[in-house]
C-alpha cells in the first residue's frame, strides 16, 4: 500500500506555518507499514488543488488530504475532491446537529457560515468531530481511499487516532509486517553524555534502531523495530529496553507517553504524601506542570510564587539575614523557602526553586542560568545547584524539569510506598 | 515568477523530521514577491525524485531542491537533476579543496566518500559551502532556474541568504513588487463570531487579504499585501489595520509579535501598579505567563496557588461560609480570593481564578469548563463567568488567556497612565 499526503493551505506556501501535519501522519503510517512516497502541499486554489489530488490518486492507493475544511470561501477541499471524483455534495443533518451542539455548549448559536461544513461528499464515511466543527470524511473510489481531515492539528490527530488508523487496520490496508516503537524517557543527563554512554549499544544496533530526541532537559530514546508481527516486535523492543535499563537505571523516569509530572504524582500518591511548592524564577511553571495531571488535587495542596524578596520573607518566613548574607539565589534561601512553604501548607513534602532566568540580573559570581532547588521530604533535605544554558524560556523549563527530577529522586530515596 | 520547493529525503517521508526548510524558503520567496504554488517532498529514490523534478520544471519557473547532497549512496539529487537536464557531472577541484579545508580545520582528513561531493552539474554556478561539505548549485536551463541546496537547515539558510536571494534579485527574478504582512492580534471573541463580524470586510478584501488563525482563545488576523514597493505595501497594510481597529476596538490587544502578557505588563508598568495572583485550576499557569516577560519583576509581586479549600481559607482568608454557601467555583469565592491575595501581597491589583478544568469533578450545575475570574484594580471589581470547551489543557489555557484579558480591560478602564 502506498499513501500520499496532501496538505492544503496558502499559509503553508507563504511559510506562515510549519507543516507538522505531514510529519505526524507520515510517522503514524510508517508505524502501520504503509509506505509514503510523496507529500504535496498546495494552496487554496481550486484547479491546482484538483490537479494535485488527481495526481496523488494516479500514483498512490491512499490519499490523505488535510486542511481546507473550514467554513470560509477559501476552504475548497470538499468541493475540489468531489469534483475530481465526479460525486455530488450531500447535506448531513447529523453533522449539522454536531456543529450546533458544539456552539451551544458555550451558549452560542452556530453562525450561518458553518452550515457549509454540513455538506459532505456523497457515500462517504463521516468522521464526526467532537472538538471542532469540520467533519472528517473517508471516501472509497475505484479501489482507492481518499481521507479528508481538518488542518487544525488537534482535530486532525484526534481523527487519525480514533477513526482513520482503525479504519486502515480494519480494511487490512496496513502493511504485512509491523514497524513498532517504544520510547524510553530519560532525565538528568545531557544528550551528548547520554549518546557517549550508549555508544557501544547504539552503534551496533540496527534493528531495532535507537534514536535520541532531546527537549528542554528531557531525552526520549525512541526504539523502533521492524518485525513480521507484533509479538516479535514487542520482544525485540523489550530486549533493547532491558539493555537500556541495565545501563541507565534511575535516569529512566518512564516509557512512551509517561510525563515526568505524572510519574512524580504517582510516587506522591502511593506514598500518601502531600506537596507544596515555593517558586521564584519559574513564576508558577512548576505548579502548572504538577497540576497538568488530572487528579493532582489528591496530593497537591498549593504553592506560593514569591517573586519579590519581601514576599519570600513575609509569606515564606525566609529571614532577612539569610537574604542579606547569601542572596535570594542561594542554597540557604532555597532551603528556607522550602521549609517555609512546607509549614504554610502543612505539607509532607516541599519543593522550592530560586534562580536567575535572565536576560538581565546576572553577575560574575551569580550568572544568568544559576538555579538552586531544594526538596524537603520527611526528614531528608536535598539541594541541587544548576547552571543552565539558554534563553529565559529554556532556563525556566529546564529548572522546572530539574525540580521535578530532584523531587522524583528524593521520593525514590525515601523508600517504597506506605500501605 | 512561480517557484516550487522540492524537499528530498526518506526521513521526511517517515515523519522522523519536520520539514522546516520548505517553511523558511517559502517565507523568504514570498517576501521577494515570488509566488510558490506547490511544495513537494520525495524520498531517496532516483526515479521518483526525477519525476518530481520534471513535473516541477513543467509548472514552475524556479525550482529549489533541498536535501540529498550528502556523500552517501542514498544521496541522489545531483545525478537525478543532471539526468533530467541531460547534462554531465564534472569534477570541481575548487570544491574538493573546500571539502579538504573543512576537514583539516578539525584536524581530520577528508574521507574518501566525500570526494563524490566535488562532482557538480556541468555549467552550474557553484555555491561554495563554508560551514559544511556539500556545495550548492544554481543551474540555468531553457529559461528555468534550478537551485540545489543541502538539507541541513543551517547550511541551506546560509546559502539562501548569501547566494540564492542575491542571485534572484540580480537576475531580476524576484517579483517586481513585494509581499508584506502585518498581524492584528485579537482576544475575547470566538473565531466564528469574529469572521461573521468582519464578513463584509473580509469578503470584499482581495489585496490585502485577511486570514484568521486561532489558537487557545487568541486570534491572529494576518493581513497580507502585494504591492509594487514596500512603501505602498505599508500604506495598504495600515489602511486595513485601521479598518479593523475601527470595527474591533479593544478586542485588539496588539500587533505582530506582541504577547498578551507583555501588553498587560506594559499597562501595569506605565500605571505604576503592582500585581498579585490567586490561582486555583490554572495551578500556576497565569503566573508563568506573567513572568515569561523579561522585567516582569518590576510589577509582579507574586501569587498563591490555592489548590485545596483549606489553602483558600488559610492563606487567602476566604471565609468558610462563602465556600460552604457558594462553593469553591463561584463568583463570591473568586472575589474573596482576589481580595485576599491583594491584602497578602499588599498589591494594587489582584487577579483570581477558580474553575473546573476536568476531566472529573463536573456536576449538572457546575460543569467542567466553568470558570470564574475576578480582577480587583483600585476600587473597581470585575468578575467574569466563562464556560470553556476542550480538554483539561485547553480549559486551563483559555482560562489564563481570559484572565489576562479581563486584567487588560480593567487596566484600560482604570484610566490612563499616571505620571
Amino acid at each position: 500500500m502506498i499513501a500520499e499526503i496532501v496538505s492544503v493551505g496558502t499559509e503553508l506556501l507563504l511559510g506562515q506555518i510549519v507543516n507538522t501535519n505531514s510529519t505526524y501522519i507520515s510517522q503514524r503510517l510508517a508505524e502501520l507499514g504503509i509506505d509514503v512516497y510523496f507529500q504535496s502541499c498546495v494552496g487554496d486554489n481550486l484547479l491546482r488543488l484538483q490537479s494535485v489530488v488527481l495526481q496523488a490518486l494516479s500514483r498512490s492507493d491512499i490519499v490523505i488530504v488535510t486542511g481546507g475544511l473550514g467554513p470560509t470561501d477559501d476552504d475548497l477541499t470538499v468541493s475540489a475532491v468531489a469534483g475530481v471524483l465526479n460525486r455530488e455534495l450531500v447535506f448531513s443533518q447529523e453533522v449539522l446537529a454536531d456543529i450546533e451542539r458544539y456552539f451551544s455548549k458555550t451558549g452560542r448559536q452556530a453562525p450561518e457560515t458553518n452550515v457549509k461544513q454540513a455538506y459532505v461528499i456523497e457515500d462517504c464515511n463521516i468522521i464526526r468531530n467532537k472538538i471542532g466543527t469540520a467533519p472528517g470524511q473517508i471516501v472509497e473510489d475505484s479501489g482507492k481511499v481518499i481521507v479528508l481531515l481538518p488542518g487544525v492539528p488537534r482535530e486532525m490527530t484526534w481523527m487519525m487516532e480514533t477513526s482513520v488508523i482503525p479504519y486502515l487496520k480494519e480494511k487490512r490496508l496496513a502493511g504485512s509486517g509491523v514497524i513498532s516503537s517504544r520510547v524510553v524517557r530519560v532525565v538528568g543527563i545531557g544528550e551528548s553524555a547520554l549518546v557517549e554512554e550508549l555508544d557501544d549499544i547504539m552503534s551496533t544496533q540496527t534493528n531495532p534502531t535507537i534514536a535520541p530526541i532531546a527537549h528542554d532537559g528531557l531525552i526520549d530514546l525512541r526504539i523502533t523495530a521492524k518485525a513480521p508481527d507484533q509479538v516479535s516486535a514487542d520482544r525485540m523492543l523489550s530486549d533493547v529496553a532491558r539493555k537500556l535499563e541495565g545501563r541507565l537505571g534511575e535516569l529512566i523516569y518512564g516509557y512512551d507517553n509517561d510525563r515526568l509530572a505524572e510519574v512524580v504524582g504517582h510516587l506522591l500518591a502511593e506514598r500518601r504524601l502531600s506537596l507544596a511548592l515555593a517558586e521564584s524564577c519559574t513564576g508558577g511553571l512548576l505548579g502548572q506542570l504538577i497540576t497538568s495531571i488530572p487528579g493532582s488535587s489528591e496530593y497537591f495542596l498549593g504553592g506560593v510564587v514569591a517573586y519579590s524578596n519581601e514576599s519570600k520573607m513575609k509569606l515564606l518566613g525566609v529571614r532577612d539575614q539569610v537574604l542579606a548574607s547569601y542572596g535570594a539565589v542561594s542554597r540557604q534561601t532555597a532551603i528556607a523557602m522550602a521549609s517555609g512553604v512546607r509549614n504554610l501548607f502543612d505539607a509532607s513534602v516541599a519543593v522550592s526553586v530560586t534562580g536567575l532566568a535572565g536576560p538581565g540580573g546576572g553577575t560574575a559570581t551569580k550568572p544568568v542560568g544559576l538555579v538552586f532547588i531544594a526538596v524537603i521530604c520527611n526528614s531528608l533535605v536535598a539541594v541541587g545547584k544548576f547552571l543552565f544554558n539558554g534563553d529565559r524560556d529554556q532556563v525556566r523549563h529546564r529548572t522546572a524539569v530539574a525540580a521535578l527530577n530532584l523531587l522524583r529522586k528524593s521520593l525514590l530515596a525515601s523508600g517504597t510506598a506506605k500501605g
